[in-house]
Formats: C-alpha cells, sequence, structure tokens
C-alpha cells in the first residue's frame, strides 16, 4: 500500500479551497497588469546553482544536478540578465509554487504558492516605492488590511563591522535580531562586543518595530549611533517617496531589525503582514547584485505574497 | 557566471506566451467545469513511490526520499482514495506542470505544462465515452481538429500471452507496435514468434489507424484472429457509446497498436492529436487498479492534455 497522504508541509487543496486560491490568483494577476507588470513562467527545475542550499536537488537521465524551483526572484533575474538583456525598466510578475528543503522559517512547510513582481532595471527610492505601494495594493485588493515592516540589510552588517564581529558572532547576532529575541542580543552584546555605539545600535535592532509616524525618530536616533549610513540614508527617501504618494492602502513601520533569510538583498528589505496574523504572509526587497551573477549586472527590487497564508484571509 | 539558460527540455514563457498559456487553460477549466468537473490542487511533491522510475527523486531533511511530480493522474488517485473516499461518481480536473526524468517518448523535454481530467468511481463503457468526448470537446473548444487514436492495453497483454512470448519478447514487441515499426515488427516474430493467430494478430497491431467507419470491420477481424477478448468487447462497446452520442467534435480511429507509456492502464487508452501534429497533444486512458494501491479500489478513466503542444495551435 502506498502513503495515502501529502507529504508534511504540502497540502492538496480541493473544490473550494481550489477556487478561492484561483480566485485570489486572478485578482492580484489583475491588478500586477493594471500597473504594467507582464508574466513571465519559468520552468519548474533550473540549474542547480540557479538556487542556493535549501532547493531540493536532483540527478538528471546525464547525470546533470538540477533543482527545484525554491525562489521566483532568481528565475527572473536568470530570464531578464538573458532574453531581456537590456531592457529597462521591466515589469514582471509571477504565479505559482516554490519548494525547499530548509524551511526559510521554524514551520516544516516544504511548498508554497506564490504570485509577485519584479521591477528590474530602476534603481533609487521611487522604484522602491512604486515595489511597497504595489504590497500594499496588492493586500487591499485581497480585502486584506496589511502591514509593512521596512527594514534594510546594509545597516546590520554596517553595526556588525563597526563592532568588529567576527562572521561568527555576526551571524549569531543576525539571527538573535531576526528572531527579536532581545534578551539572546543583550547576553551576546554583554560578553562578546565592547561598549560603545555600534553595540548601542545593535540593541536598538531587536526594539519592536515603529509605525511611519515614529519612524523619522528612530532613523534619527540611529543615525546618531551609526551615523552615515547609506542604508539609513535609502531608507529615509523611500519613506519620503511613499508619504508623497497617496493612500498606501497599508500601515508602514520601519524596523531596522528586519532582515530576510534569502542572501541577495543588497538595500531595503520588508516583511508583510495582515491584521491579526503573527506571520509574514510575504516579504521583498532590493537586489542590485543578482542580475550580475547571469551576466547582467542591473538594479532591481521586488516582492513575493505567500497565497497560502493569504487566500484564507481573503474576503 | 551562472548558467543563463533554462535546463534542456525545459523553456520560459513570455508575456504574450504566457497569456496565450493562461488564456487556453481559461477556456479548457471553463470548458471542464461545466461539465461537472471541480479542480484539485495536488502539491509539488509526493513520497517517491506515488511515481514511477520516471520522476526526479531527492532527500528531504529527515533522509525520507520524495519525488517531484512526474504524473497528475497518480496524485489524483491518492486524493480520490482518501479524502474523497466514498464519494462516486467524482468528477475532477488539474492544471499545472510535469516533470520527468525520462522523456515519456523520444524527445528530451522534462517538463510539461498540463490540464486534465479525471472521472472516478465510474466503469463501464458510457464513463469510457464521457471522457472522450470531453477530451474531443476540449481540443474543439482551443479551435483545434482533433484526431482521437483508441485502444486498448489488454488486446496486447492477451495476444503476447497467446504467442507464448516472454517477458523480454513481450517488451520488444510491444516497443516496436508503439513506435508502429512494422519491418521491426515484423522480423521479431518471424524469428522468434510461431507461425499461427497469434502471430497475425499482432502483425494487425502495427497497421496504421482506422477511421470509426472501419472500426467495426478491424475489431470483427481482430476477433477473428483472438476471439472472446474482453479488450474487443470493451472497444465495441464504447465505440457504440460514442456513436449514439451527438457531435464528437473530433475523429474517431480505432488502433488495437495503441499503447501509452504509464504501466497503470487497464482498459482502454488513447492518444489525441491536432491536425497537422505528428506528436500526440494528450491521451488518457482507464486505470482501474490504481486507486487499489491509496486502499480504496475502485474504477476510474481520464485524460490529460499536453499546454505546450496545444497553445501554439489554439486559436
Amino acid at each position: 500500500m502506498q502513503p495515502a497522504t501529502p507529504l508534511p508541509g504540502t497540502q492538496d487543496l480541493l473544490f473550494e479551497a481550489a477556487s478561492r486560491l484561483r480566485r485570489c490568483e486572478a485578482t492580484l494577476c489583475g491588478r500586477f497588469e493594471e500597473k504594467g507588470y507582464a508574466e513571465v513562467i519559468p520552468p519548474a527545475i533550473e540549474a542547480a546553482d540557479v538556487f542556493g542550499p535549501e532547493a531540493f536537488r536532483a540527478l538528471d537521465r546525464s547525470g546533470r544536478l538540477i533543482a527545484l524551483r525554491a525562489d521566483f526572484t532568481a528565475q527572473v533575474a536568470r530570464i531578464a540578465a538573458t532574453r531581456l538583456a537590456g531592457i529597462s525598466p521591466l515589469r514582471l510578475y509571477y504565479r505559482g509554487s516554490i519548494v525547499r528543503r530548509v524551511a526559510p522559517d521554524s514551520g516544516p512547510v516544504h511548498e508554497r504558492l506564490q504570485a509577485g513582481c519584479e521591477l528590474v532595471g530602476a534603481a533609487g527610492p521611487e522604484a522602491d516605492a512604486e515595489i511597497l505601494a504595489l504590497a500594499a495594493a496588492s493586500l487591499h485588493a485581497l480585502g486584506i488590511r496589511g502591514r509593512i515592516s521596512l527594514g534594510s540589510t546594509g545597516y546590520f552588517s554596517a553595526l556588525a563591522t563597526a563592532a568588529g564581529a567576527s562572521e561568527r558572532l555576526a551571524a549569531a547576532l543576525n539571527d538573535a535580531v531576526d528572531r527579536k529575541d532581545l534578551p539572546t542580543l543583550r547576553t551576546l552584546c554583554e560578553r562578546e562586543v565592547a561598549a560603545g555605539k555600534a553595540r548601542d545600535a545593535i540593541l536598538l535592532l531587536a526594539q519592536p518595530p515603529r509605525p511611519q509616524t515614529e519612524a523619522r525618530e528612530l532613523l534619527a536616533r540611529a543615525e546618531t549611533l551609526a551615523p552615515s549610513e547609506d542604508a539609513l540614508r535609502a531608507l529615509r527617501r523611500v519613506s519620503a517617496a511613499l508619504a508623497a504618494a497617496r493612500g498606501l492602502g497599508a500601515e508602514l513601520e520601519v524596523d531596522l531589525g528586519e532582515v530576510r533569510g534569502l542572501g541577495y538583498y543588497t538595500g531595503i528589505v520588508f516583511n508583510l503582514y495582515a491584521a491579526g496574523s503573527p506571520r509574514p504572509v510575504g516579504g521583498g526587497g532590493r537586489y542590485d547584485t543578482l542580475l550580475g551573477r547571469f551576466g547582467d549586472p542591473r538594479p532591481a527590487v521586488g516582492f513575493s505574497l505567500d497565497l497560502d497564508a493569504l487566500v484564507p484571509l481573503a474576503c
């Protein structure tokens, strides 16, 4: 007798659950297209090194190592860097499922149904703000009250360097910041980081996120502690660009401790939350070096939504 | 630098190609739903033994062997046999991509985009005819002039047994029949099969397929050569049921040499062709033992369409 249940971390969607997913997909894709984004459909498998160690890997007939799609952004970057090289800006969207060997967070989830957008060939705070606004509008289109928690990859790295942290210590601090584990962070700082501005700034990273109205104050304080950081300047400019746009349709918080799992982010990073849901329902950020891996160095920024998490919340 | 092209046998669909695929999917799903079929969305990975050796396999974190979806029918059978046990008849449809390590035919195609239907818990020629008619209507809905080549798995097996063929010889004969390779089939028969009715019937399998009007004559001749086969009776009844239905919307041919690659078919099998396309654009058949593997022995019949092949032909 064969196994009769889906693998742990995967699920079967039947009938009304399948219909709901398709309706949400249609709503999102309609919104993406309204904003000038066009669909790309990458394959389910890639050469193994397109993805990181989180991807499932297998051997093909000729002994080549292949990997299951673990991330759409790397695939879209490959496509943008090759068949669409030289066309800027590119506005691309995708939908489908990703499968990961190592869950990006603590749950045993292997498969996620996603939809998302990538804005390629556009640097600067206006491009960041376009993507943040589209992420917010997407949640709004599903009838979900959303919250964006906005941070920056560069800030933590700069602080760790300023604090003279070893690679091991930087990873441990990063992990504690990511989990908002203030006790562990405090212990690590007290034992292993010399007292000073850098240490104070690292401790500030595990503070609860702030609504946009307080963001200016927090950024000012962070700048005092670790002045003239590019990352802070970028955050300030994005916040200003978003404030200038009307009706974001979602709450915006600045969280300097926002660290997303994937290694390719180079600027802003953000998680998306739905009111009443403690776990992120999506996220994204800027990745200005990823296309270069495929031979076409161009800046890019994007987001993805986890439909498994969103569909049950959508109207 | 990372590989910049998709893997051999996979492709990126961009913009208009992606839109065309989505329009065809919507047309097909609309037709399936009109006929009372409801969507199920199975996961991208399964326990390894849900699929055959054609599936890509990988190890998960706990050392369990998993497999990429290589076939929707086995997944739908798992779902029908568990969460939907006891509900008959079930009319289910799916869409998405399958990935295979070993291409089911000579090309190096790894990934295929499919849509298809399964009618579970229904035996008999009326159920077979419903599925054949829906397959024909699906091609028609896409604006494609279709042809169904209808055969039976049981007939070849019975003939091979009657001819006293070893397993090795039966496999070689099956392969030659599948490729319609009459010279090889003739050589094999002359060298290794004793002259007689069974040998004559095997040679008949590599004859070109016949339109429905000639099918009755062919079946009568096949019956003379290998009389009282269940398989022939089933074909005759399906042909009669289809003839009774009005407007199939596709040509129907009987081809006793129709052998589909997958091992689970137990009754009728068929390939679907589009006018002007020498390779099948889909196919299906009856699989009355597959659900039993998941603990719920029930008859079933279904078909799948290869959208990669159909989309370029669709209006």
